[in-house]
């Protein structure tokens, strides 16, 4: 299994009046974790789109364990797992890193399709990177 | 189970370069769902928050099954239930009205907490209507 | 001059920690005002984009007078003018319904291009209604 | 006059079907800009609102020179100016880092308020270091 870490700091648009990061935001930070992950594969995402090779997330989901604030630093840390040649897994756990508290994990599911919306095998240089 | 039901159309706003909406917006659209339901109860999520509680997620999926486009109406049911007194869940599902189809199904948790943010009971109107 | 008026109730999504509408959404609501707009001239923006018409947005700008708040329903009020046969411009007022207070006014101004991103002249249908 | 830089990835999140950046999404952005420049100055904004002074938008503009696209590196210049003791401007350029080109410039201008809402003096950090 392929991991990746990135950063990012919460903007205020990302918060709510409750005073803290709105839920569908985290799914946002999922797409950054596993842009990440590619990237170190040797082909970033954008790449990809530009091979013909789309992935659309067909399951997705969040366990919040504690709140994110305004202009927290949180790392995201992705692994990725290939299901099949035309699936994906990612594996996300978001961090706080004043103290390493984890916020939240989650999981997300891709189909790799082609412009035509038909499943479509990853390059290899994917799938070897991300078997089991 | 109490069930809602209420509209949105897709904004440009929330399609990304796939073409389709961006994957983190049906979780927007779910919040639209569930703030309809609890106003058929005789308060509103608003209400709830001046009276002290708050709601937020505990777990959050969805499930997609074709994708939403651009100025699409689409229909978001809703039903909810009571897990303990101090939780509740939400089943959500996104339905085109052009042709019934089901773009997407979702389900979130959520705690009752205070402004401290301790679990706290919801009130009897909320209580008693969701209870399964 | 064309007008045209639609409604949108504010989303937690769309609220800030300082407990009100955070101040990137009114361009949001723009968005859906000039949709709307169009709308009414016969031919979606959805279409316009079939035609292989597109309108991007050149300038923006927005005046926040009060602030909107959540669950709030707010009036869209969107008028059109063309200020050329490959340029419009849209003025809106963001108004509260509950009290007509006007939270906010702006003004965005859109180039007509085609998919090559070069100028295109406006079908007539959106010329000859948007003529001042 | 007080300048800071800072640098952001397009997410995809941010792009629409035009295969752009959404345009409201420049003023997230020039948000990640000021905040940036209020650290350089001693004190966050994150500080500020613990002193009870919030900052909201009174006016907001952009242009839009070039198309952002995903997973662009972008750096967000800011500029600040206390226009009186109550109120600052920003001035923002967002350009891409590859090549240089100003995809964008902006200015946002802030009214200094007291949690009641009322105009309220900024700092004396603030206001000496912004002072034109």
């Amino acid at each position: 299994m392929i991991a990746a870490s990135c950063r990012v700091r919460v903007r205020y648009a990302e918060t709510d009046q409750m005073g803290v990061v709105y839920y569908a935001n985290y799914f946002v930070w999922f797409e950054i974790g596993r842009t990440e992950l590619l990237r170190q594969l040797g082909g970033t995402y954008k790449d990809l789109e530009a091979e013909g090779i789309f992935l659309p997330a067909i399951d997705a989901s969040c366990h919040y364990a504690q709140a994110g604030r305004y202009d927290d630093e949180l790392e995201i840390r992705t692994e990725g797992l290939l299901l099949s040649p035309v699936r994906l897994q990612f594996d996300y756990a978001v961090v706080r890193v004043v103290d390493g508290a984890t916020l939240a994990t989650g999981r997300t599911v891709h189909a790799a399709l082609n412009p035509r919306g038909r499943p479509c095998r990853l390059p290899d240089r994917v799938r070897n990177a991300l078997v089991s």
